[in-house]
């Protein structure tokens, strides 16, 4: 038992006192985790997109802690928790996994009815409160998570216990982007070796889903982004070969399906545009070419296409956090890291 | 040797003369069959949508032999033919298997390159011409079949040589669209056993799809089509409920997610319709969800969903021929036919 457990706990976090305004770094109160939480002191943590888009956003949902891509040591738990311990290190993850509901029951899913990310909701499961207060002020949570602080509760079904020995600096970035691209080619594409794959943009999550081609054995890797400073990192990540789309007058689906006689064997979209999720889709072979779709799109987006692109034979899927059940597989990504799997 | 190989043969053959006029049973001359070709005596033969449509469709292939779902035997063979010869039964298909292309050798395709389903070319790949004439006119081949005669030229790609002792009257039917529908199901939709499936269309193709459901085990088979006559005969072919949009003011996909708890564990589509494309895609369940389209759409068709009905874990794939490669595969129907598989 740490000495702070049951206590609430006084320490900095970020604070969001409006939509688009800077971050405030305020004295909080931390309460003691509930039924079924656990309070975590975050060591290091990360900024993502998400996070700016919801800052962004004028939701009724301030003042709020934002944060989600961490790394950090349990230091109390509430009732009911008996998979983790004081002492132990974590990634808490924007979305969680009960291992009761029919999607954690399912092979294929890690979309659970209880934990699914839940951009609206700023309180906890438990009691619907917030574990966060300035002078008796409730501060929100964001996607379960708020790392934005040096202590944070979170519901056990959002943290991954990982190997004690990981450097949480540098693996505090699997539990959002990262994961996301290397499991939507490695769980979701599913590129055989050999095979050809285009990775439509390439930020942290299109990066990691090149690097899972590349991991997959993939022989040809085709990066695809509208900005060719991009390129050069994608190479250190096994991009292969390179297309902007801007250096083309005709659409780069027709480019990429040139390129290799007739459209690569996967594709993976890491763009969240809409235009670029219709290119990856067409993109790829007829008879058994697979497009795997990431980005989060525009709200009033529509994915368009003639219906014969299915009918030949090709797949469009899509996928979240890549399809890694966060509790269950996440752990075993922080091993791939650890033993350097090439 | 049949006493006719290497002769012309004249037989009878329903002809079209001109787009959407009766046929006319005439009087063909049926030229011996060149290098991989095979001449068949056609017994049985019925009649599909795709004949009509290209019947009554203005393209300039006039006069023309329709047919493509038939059974028969083999008269004659031509040079190079080694799988095929006289007295073996045979199934035509109107798309091929060449064994030797990357589709054939795609465990996942049978979209064959050199053979797969051409409605523009009425004559043979081997010379460009057409096998039948009338007094030295060229009468056009229909998707390499034209079954609507006698005896007709087939390239042995295009031929699935089935049991001697499968009813050529009952399988004939087993060339188009009930291998189609059943493949739907059965090689591409998998549904696990105890699932829930919803077959949208309930023609010959989607009859097909629903006894597909009906073998791999579904508990729930939901018949969807708007023609409440169509529901009897599919409660035969393993449908346990029903669903007629037009009995609801609120889209069928909506209707389908209320019966069945968020949504269907699979779905296929087998009605060309590009409503009930889009229905069928979105009824499927997220997390786990797969939709299967079978039906061939209008030319001007766009399939339109938001993105976020992919992202949420959903699959979204196509079908030719119900995925089954017709040389290898097709006598496999026939004796699921001929053991009545339940
Ligand atoms: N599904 C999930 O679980 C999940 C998780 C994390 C992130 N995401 C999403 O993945 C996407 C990528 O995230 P990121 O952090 O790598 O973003 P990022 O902004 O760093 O990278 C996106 C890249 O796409 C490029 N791009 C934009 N439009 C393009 C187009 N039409 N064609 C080609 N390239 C184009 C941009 O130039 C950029 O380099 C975002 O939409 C994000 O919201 C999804
Ligand atoms: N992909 C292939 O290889 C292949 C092969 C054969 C047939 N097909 C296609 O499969 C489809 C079905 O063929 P079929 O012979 O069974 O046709 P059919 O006309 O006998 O049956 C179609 C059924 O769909 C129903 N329907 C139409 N619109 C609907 C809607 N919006 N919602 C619900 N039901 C609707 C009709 O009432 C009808 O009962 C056709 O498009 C055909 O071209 C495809
Ligand atoms: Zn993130
Ligand atoms: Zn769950
Ligand atoms: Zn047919
Ligand atoms: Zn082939």
């Amino acid at each position: 038992m740490s000495s702070t457990a049951g206590q609430v706990i006084r320490c900095r976090a970020a604070v969001a006192w409006e939509a688009g305004k800077p971050l405030v770094i305020e004295e909080v109160e931390v309460a003691p985790p509930q039924t079924n939480e656990v309070r975590v002191k975050i060591l290091f943590t990360s900024l993502c997109h998400t996070d700016v888009y919801f800052w962004e956003a004028k939701n009724p949902l301030f003042p709020r802690i934002y944060g989600h891509e961490a790394g950090g040591i349990v230091e109390s738990v509430g009732e009911g928790v008996t998979d983790l311990k004081p002492g132990d290190h974590v990634l808490p993850v924007f979305t969680g996994e009960c291992k009761e509901c029919a999607h954690c029951k399912s092979e294929e899913s890690n979309m659970c009815d209880l934990l699914r990310i839940n951009t609206d909701r700023g309180v906890m499961l438990n009691d619907g409160k917030s574990r966060f207060s300035i002078n008796g002020r409730p501060i929100y949570h964001f996607v379960g998570t708020s790392t934005f602080s040096e202590y944070t509760v979170i519901h056990v079904g959002c943290l991954a216990k990982i190997n004690p020995l990981a450097p949480l600096d540098k693996v505090c970035v699997l539990s959002c982007g990262i994961s996301t691209g290397l499991g939507a080619t490695l769980n979701v594409a599913k590129p055989a070796k050999g095979s050809t794959v285009a990775v439509f943009g390439l930020g942290a999550v299109g990066l990691a889903a090149a690097e899972g081609a590349r991991i997959a054995g993939a022989s040809r890797i085709i990066g695809v982004d509208l900005n060719s400073n991009r390129f050069k990192e994608a190479k250190k990540f096994g991009a292969t070969e390179f297309v902007n789309p801007k250096d083309y007058n005709k659409p780069v689906q027709e480019v990429i399906a040139e390129m290799t006689n007739g459209g690569v064997d996967r594709s993976v979209e890491c763009t969240g545009n809409i235009d670029a999720m219709i290119s990856a889709f067409e993109c790829v072979h007829d008879g058994w070419g697979v497009a795997v779709l990431v980005g989060v799109p525009h709200k009033d987006a529509v994915f368009k296409t003639h219906p014969m692109n299915l009918l030949n034979e090709r797949t469009l899927k899509g996928t979240f956090f890549g399809n890694y059940k966060p509790r269950s597989d996440l752990p075993s990504v922080v091993e791939k890291y650890m033993s350097k799997v090439q």
